[in-house]
């Protein structure tokens, strides 16, 4: 029943976690090897805990028989704190009606920002945001936004490391960066151009309750229409205002 | 490190799995002893395993101290598979965006309806749907046109048990049901009047691949407007037929 035995100093929670936390964006399937490889548990063990894990339905089977995610553990999710998705979504919606234009919410985990909310119609640009999904927080709008109103320690410290640079526009200059991050305090909002993602332009505002930045809301237009992302500033900061009052 | 000395037949797994199914929509928040008592744990181990799952972030505190699910694991639960819902969200997207009211896709879970996906403005009539949310089959019109969608032994199971009535006007006489429902399957579409919640009335449709119901796209509406309803069929039944082609 403890499944340690042959393991002592590891819980069987922890084994249990570390199946979980196999899966990613990366690595949504998976088979039973590369699961416990990725876990780094004896495949008898794995094929254990897979079992009542897909019992449960915390997994299930694709097709071809790999192992993902399964509904359940989608539905307890939904549980999380969310209020201020719940909140915010109809603001998305509004600017999404009002611009036409992508648009998505983040908040900021450790040093990148994680996408909770994203609303998108059939004909906007495509963009790498997934609601769920993670990306660093120098290369994008909604990182821009939220970095700005970080504390000067914070800042320093994500400065200090080597940052990943997913484009040749993407500002990586410590220096540079810093004199950006100013300048979005002064502005209160950012604008990137094809720093993520080559063809795609974001314009960002932070949600900011009591001085502090909860989240940060984008729009993300293509790079033929940069000349646009100006004039969205004003739907997207107001509608950023109406979220932080909301809050 | 077993946690099972006390219990030696449940193994450590099925023990997390309980305190995660401990969380429900009607129990997002739960102290320890709450938690304890609604996953048949003593106090001690449900100690033990919560430490282990806030540590891995699967579950966190309110500011208060109680217990809910944490953002890890809504972010696990977002890789769960959700190709349909991916490929309809512009299809929901562009339908809220030509009637302006609240849009929502559920599937069939067992007997009742999942909802998956919401799209709602700001000035929309509130819904009890929630993504993530399930409710019976029979009062929704998302449910009415899955149920009619199914094979007779189901149906007629389904039929069989006592169904609930959240409201006066919620049809539970099988015989009128079934007519009902069959009526359903000759137009193509569902009409519910306040069986679900007062005040709301809806138009459902099935997303049918290969003849089998996979989802259902629903609007919902206010009831002092129930006599739009049927304007809303024609962009509905194309939505639904739009993401049924995508599938």
């Amino acid at each position: 029943m403890s499944g340690g035995s042959r393991e002592p100093g590891r819980s069987v929670t922890s084994k249990v976690l570390a199946i979980l936390g196999a899966f990613d964006a990366a690595h949504p399937q998976l088979t039973l090897t590369e699961l416990a490889g990725r876990s780094g548990l004896p495949l008898s063990t794995a094929h254990r805990l897979v079992g009542e894990l897909e019992e449960w339905q915390a997994l299930s089977r694709t097709p071809d028989g790999r192992l993902r995610v399964g509904l359940r553990l989608w539905e307890l999710g939904q549980l999380a704190p969310h209020r201020l998705r719940e909140l915010a979504h109809p603001w998305l919606q509004e600017l999404f009606g009002s611009t036409g234009e992508n648009v998505h919410l983040a908040v900021r985990d450790g040093l990148e920002v994680l996408y909770v909310d994203k609303v998108y119609g059939r004909r906007a640009v495509p963009i790498v945001s997934r609601i769920g999904g993670r990306l660093p927080m120098h290369p994008t709008g909604v990182g821009k936004a939220l970095l700005a109103y970080e504390p000067d320690w914070f800042v320093t410290s994500y400065l200090a490391r080597k940052l990943e640079r997913p484009t040749p526009h993407t500002i990586t200059e410590p220096g540079r960066l810093a004199r950006e991050l100013a300048a979005v305090r002064s502005q209160g909002h950012a604008l990137t151009y094809e720093e993520m993602t080559l063809g795609s332009c974001s314009a960002a505002a932070p949600i900011l309750v009591d001085g502090r930045p909860v989240a940060a809301l984008g729009v993300v237009v293509s790079s033929r229409r940069s000349r646009e992302l100006p004039r969205l500033v004003e739907p997207l900061l107001s509608a950023a205002a109406g979220i932080a009052r909301g809050l």
